[in-house]
């Protein structure tokens, strides 16, 4: 069976996977960029963003490239909310593509959720945007068939990822615990007291000094 | 100069150091002991309740008690909240004398932070409970005065910490970040946005699970 999994959220102390006021011009809001600095040293991000070699990376960074390039293994498609897809209101923009230019990094299709369907996207290198306004059943079901027997990544932002965890649908989840506190912003956490129970759990601190915790559905 | 040290502050991921619903019989409200399963197979614990001989550790808990024991070194008087002294309503109650019985771990002079001050309480192996109405920085000064060189550790509970680190007078703060969603409870958090900027952080996962960061003021 596809696993559906959700991967590289990064997560303040108190919570917030994201800060307070996102906009174009801050994606993250207030957080600005805190809480994936881990994350911007990686291989995986940086072959992504065609910034580095593969045998450039940082050794430091390696530890950390284990948990992000891990997101990116044996997946057929991903299922992102709205809020990942673009700034609010991007909605009303008949031109917002996408943060992510004309090749974006899923090479897969994408389904995005909202309340605004509009006709699919299809990008560069084998990424296509599905816009969809269904139950977390319904479009895990047509990802599923999309990713033609590969997992499904859950891609966030942190309301999407607490509706699937809610619906009992997500096999596994990494988060990496960024030692800050946020102070204000969307909680991955609200709403799921005690979820840890129907999964394994693992913890590890890298030397960026962020804890990578995965669970996963035991 | 003598430290304002905090050790051994549980937390779980959605940042609550205690549960919902705290009673003389959940002291810990809903939470139970899970937010302190790791810190009971400690050689530092179970030393201070007698249960077992030095030798007989746990190899698995000596990680963990790393941190537990340096709570407790170099330290010559605790300042404690009122929700750590006792259930609500034990300013009510004359008999009350605190939940560790007639021969407290302390050994030192305590302070106990309360709006209804009460003679002190003189208990045996060196713990003296002294209550006290006043600001933080007053408090702080009656104990380092009473810790005769010594560092003075800040016990908790969450509240009183937040109140502590907002009036600038926390030098160390080591947290156990325990993977569970409580869901409520007292955060430990709330008010405390960008308090790290002002300390060096140091994460660190044991193999129980927990991890362990300590923030020092720089």
């Amino acid at each position: 069976m596809p696993l559906l999994r959700a991967h590289n959220i990064a997560v303040s102390l108190d919570g917030y996977a994201t800060g307070e006021g996102q906009s174009f011009e801050a994606p993250f809001g207030h957080a600005g960029t805190r809480l994936m600095e881990w994350f911007f040293p990686t291989n995986t991000f940086q072959a992504q963003t065609g910034h580095r070699e593969r045998l450039a990376v940082d050794p430091a960074s390696e530890a950390d490239d284990v948990f992000a390039r891990r997101g990116w293994e044996g997946i057929g498609a991903e299922i992102m909310g709205a809020g990942k897809f673009g700034p609010p209101g991007w909605q009303d923009d008949p031109d917002w593509t996408g943060w992510w230019g004309t090749n974006p990094p899923f090479h897969s299709p994408v389904f995005v959720l909202t309340h605004q369907p509009r006709v699919d996207l299809v990008m560069e290198g084998g990424t296509t945007f599905h816009f969809v306004d269904a139950a977390p059943h319904d479009v895990l079901r047509l990802a599923i068939d999309a990713a033609d027997g590969l997992d499904v990544r859950l891609g966030g932002g942190p309301s999407s990822i607490r509706e699937f965890i809610s619906a009992g649908l997500v096999d596994h989840l990494h988060v990496a615990v960024v030692p800050i506190v946020l102070g204000r912003g969307v909680s991955l956490w609200q709403g799921l007291e005690g979820f840890q129970d129907e999964y394994q759990t693992i913890s590890q601190t890298t030397p960026s000094g962020v804890t990578h915790i995965t669970f996963t559905r035991g």
